[in-house]
């Protein structure tokens, strides 16, 4: 993956690094379609400064490239997702707890190919959800953890919700949206990520094992 | 998954555990189908002692005891991979290196979507073995590895090895096989271990996507 990222605003290399990081830090760094990474995985920003529009730090001109800059990358990460081999719908996992321990369990819900499997399948499989999380959780601790999918309560301090047969086919339906929610809080405070994943499907399969290199 | 093995050999709970726990070790727990424990997972041992026939710790019938407890457990873990969900074919991945480096690359290796996909497709694609290595090689050291596939060098100390259209075509043939070899020798000295792996498969993803839990 290269992407390159271009403006004619004039600002300095320093200005613009420090934008450009924060913005790939909350699109790019947030993004897995199956966990594998690529050497030349790579996004670049280029100021031209043609359009002799100065951007001078914590100026208001700042702000609102900053701004633009997050909203292009964010949209362009989402759509590496949402184009993933094969992918039919987009997963986004938002994880609450202990800081050092959301970032772990973000990628294990991601990268679980029974998630990204009921994902595909729109099968609200919160089973699989916490199996993954507590995989991933450090041991030590107790795995005591709420789930929320689309914004319904499924699991509360680690015991099943129960959900009627009308609930069950509300969320199966919302299920089938292009994109789908899963909110995890987890012991601890003070750490908050999330992770955008494609689903894993036939086709994935078929795209990655029918040719040979 | 639950395992249970049953003798009526003679012998003390402390010799039984003792026994079992090397065999789980060098068995079910040098599998992986696709990287997701159930907290269900567990592999029993039961000796009646009926036959009257006693086992003494260090003697003869220790060590017969042992060797069919190692074979019968080795052969019940790779039956579990052999019939992973939708899989079609066995990879067994070798990884010799720095101690504490041996089993996290071996485990990267083994669940990466993009070498199980092609382990499905009979693929040497040797770039997918070398990227889910290097992804969970530690930071800090050069990463530089020699890599065979059914015998065959592909990658000697992080480069290509040229082989003839034969050789491909060969090694392709032998990739038809129901277990396939790899082979990891990374830096470092002391560490060894391996982890035997299914393929990805379409079946896989429609067994696990096309029902509701």
């Amino acid at each position: 993956m290269f992407c390159f990222v271009e403006t004619d605003a004039a600002l300095s290399a320093e200005t613009l690094d420090l934008l450009f990081g924060v913005c790939v830090k909350r699109s790019f760094d947030r993004i897995s379609v199956d966990g594998q990474l690529s050497t030349s995985d790579s996004v670049f920003a280029l100021a031209s400064g043609a359009s002799g529009v100065r951007v001078e730090p914590e100026g208001p001109a700042e702000l609102a490239l900053g701004e633009a800059l997050d909203a292009l990358l964010r949209q362009l990460a989402l759509d590496i997702v949402a184009d993933g081999e094969g992918a039919a719908r987009v997963g986004r996992v938002v994880v609450e707890g202990r800081p050092e321990a959301v970032e772990p369990v973000a990628r294990g819900v991601a990268n679980s190919p029974l998630v990204k499997t009921a994902l595909h399948g729109g099968d609200p499989n919160f089973g699989r959800v916490l199996q993954a999380a507590g995989q991933a959780w450090p041991a030590g601790d107790a795995f005591v953890a709420d789930l929320e999918i689309e914004g319904r309560l499924l699991v509360s301090a680690g015991d099943a919700v129960g959900l009627t047969a009308g609930d069950l086919g509300e969320l199966g339906e919302s299920m089938q949206a292009p994109e789908v929610e899963y909110r995890l809080t987890l012991p601890g405070e003070g750490g908050e990520t999330e992770v955008f994943f494609s689903d894993l499907s036939p086709a994935y399969v078929e795209f990655n094992s029918a040719y040979t290199t």
